[in-house]
């Protein structure tokens, strides 16, 4: 994930490095982007007050004290809290969020395909989706080959059908959330955010 | 479509028909549904006016005077008129109003599949589903075969894909849309409503 | 059923005409079409012997022993028999049967969807094709509004996705074949043929 | 490309190198695997016959004079050229030369989805594909972000529709085929081999 991370960033300098082998800073980051373990988090806090570093944090196994401690660092800088920086699957979710209610008398099946070393089934993502539609249905998982990540939502009455997809084509997906948290962290007040928000922001036109 | 309307409201009583043939009443109409051509439409104002009928009106080819005809009818019924009575076409047409913005720097095609006897292209739905993207985007055609209409919105980055796929099973789509607006005009307030506002009343839950 | 093929051999001549309300006939058929039920089969084996012509027969739930009348009656004429008349079913079911070896160290899944109120799951079609890949694979049922029939079959390895999917659009299906089936009986020799068979003479280029 | 191939082929010893920093060599390969430029060519002969060893070659600029060489190469160790390593698009151009003619009378259109960086459209494997079914048809090209490469084949009629998809995964597509070709090459007769012949021994079953 941290060269994938470098990769996207490519356009900015990094000033800023933590990792197993130790940290070296050679400037002030504007920007603190943090996708590891929970063992880091400590430390992550105090880097980000240090430098008074904005903070996009991914990191899945944090604690409700750990939230807190997000909370109150957002009063003095931007933070940027998801546990999962794809902008397809927010929008999906948030689209489920708002419209599944309009088609509450239509059939609703999930189905998810990921690649054959995926233990659980379904997927976090399918439950979030599910959950998202405030109904429950059936998921149906597959598991082959080396499939990134696909879950296809299914809408049908007798009349028609309503299909919303979303692919993963590659773990780029979560480095090129991250880069949107951060430009957004950037110019942003001090709070502290979901990555929902930063994306009902609309970007700035720019390649994809 | 006649024939398709009455298969749909089969649970309700037919007291009231016109077409080139003629016209026979039994009974008061609480709703009139007018899907036929132009010609019938001054006839129909007069027979709602006459019943006090609510109307649920898909004629395509109506003129502006006739909207206001409409605009003024509502003042004393309920009015329900649009160009397309799908409500997965209405429901994607809102998504993509509204969430587009959000995929601003993602790129953005349309592919729309009909069946090879449609001559225009592309089709209605997709332009109207371009529309409401709010951007110029390539659309494709394809027509092949008995294929009743599938339209497919693709958004993509350099790591991900979210596709909205609409597909129509039957012209029962726009019979079963017609009766929505039917169940919604029998308690509405008068007024000139958008199939949109009525879709947006989420139905009472039932097998769809 | 036989409104359907009706409306698809609307080019032929109907002589003869068999069901529940009697029979009639005003001429010599050259093809006779039988998709009804057991309780026709004698007669139906009768007329093709009278009037010397050939049969296209989709009858599903007929005996060991008609299955042998069928063969002794394919030495006078030709009969064309099949439990499913869809051409783009049985083509799926030979391509899977001829490659799906080739494929062997992939991983591999079914999914099939039909509408709400189709009672067994998975499909009877869906066996089918699983039994022509020679593999035992998950299959995974959606059930959804009016959906007339999807099959999906998924092969895939690390780095590639192989997805043959056929879809029914209507019961128009099954007519067609039968009118593929029949256009085949008037030229061929007497014989007992499968329906894979007729598929296997690539027709003649008309407008689908 | 070379690094693809080195991860897929993890299992194996690697006991000869060529690139443009030199060349090494410390035991004698039984296979050589070229997706180089056509610089490397006249080395890659030299070195196959110096060792005995067989080869498998995807270099996509050879002249015909190469393929003489190859040919003559082949009569004393297996050759395994392809312009294509991949097997799923091998299989399915197979299909389609197979049984497009079973289909002559139903519509066909061709959809290839790639990276927004592609220039050429449409693809290469687009009008390869095209070239199998033996049919001139449509083809639709979407750029969309970063797909690696998909493409679809439909057919249809008036009554059902037939759709052959493959979609790239990654790049890991061409070594995992060059692998096939290399476990085939180990146990081969001498012989100018196309990887359709490699993909048509059925492989021994092992994870995909």
């Amino acid at each position: 994930m941290g060269q994938e991370i470098q990769k996207v960033f490519a356009d900015h300098t990094l000033c800023l490095s933590v990792d197993v082998d130790g940290e070296w800073c050679n400037d002030t980051p504007q920007v603190i982007v943090d996708f590891s373990s929970r063992t880091a988090f400590p430390r992550t806090i105090e880097l980000c007050r240090e430098h008074g570093a904005a903070l996009v944090i991914g990191t899945t196994a944090i604690t409700k004290e750990d939230v807190d401690h997000l909370r109150s660092l957002g009063q003095d800088v931007p933070v940027i809290q998801s546990f999962n920086f794809s902008v397809g699957v927010n929008v999906l979710k948030m689209i489920l969020r708002e419209f599944s209610s309009y088609l509450s008398d239509w059939d609703l099946e999930i189905v998810e395909v990921h690649h054959n070393r995926k233990k659980d089934a379904p997927s976090g993502t399918a439950l979030l989706l599910k959950e998202a539609t405030g109904r429950n249905c059936p998921t149906h998982s597959l598991r082959m080959g080396g499939v990134p990540g696909d879950h296809s939502v299914f809408f049908s009455n007798e009349g028609e059908v309503l299909e919303l997809t979303h692919r993963a084509l590659s773990r780029t997906v979560f480095a090129l959330g991250a880069l949107r948290a951060a430009q957004f962290a950037v110019t942003a007040e001090p709070g502290f955010y979901a990555f929902e928000e930063v994306i009902a922001c609309a970007p700035k036109k720019s390649s994809s």
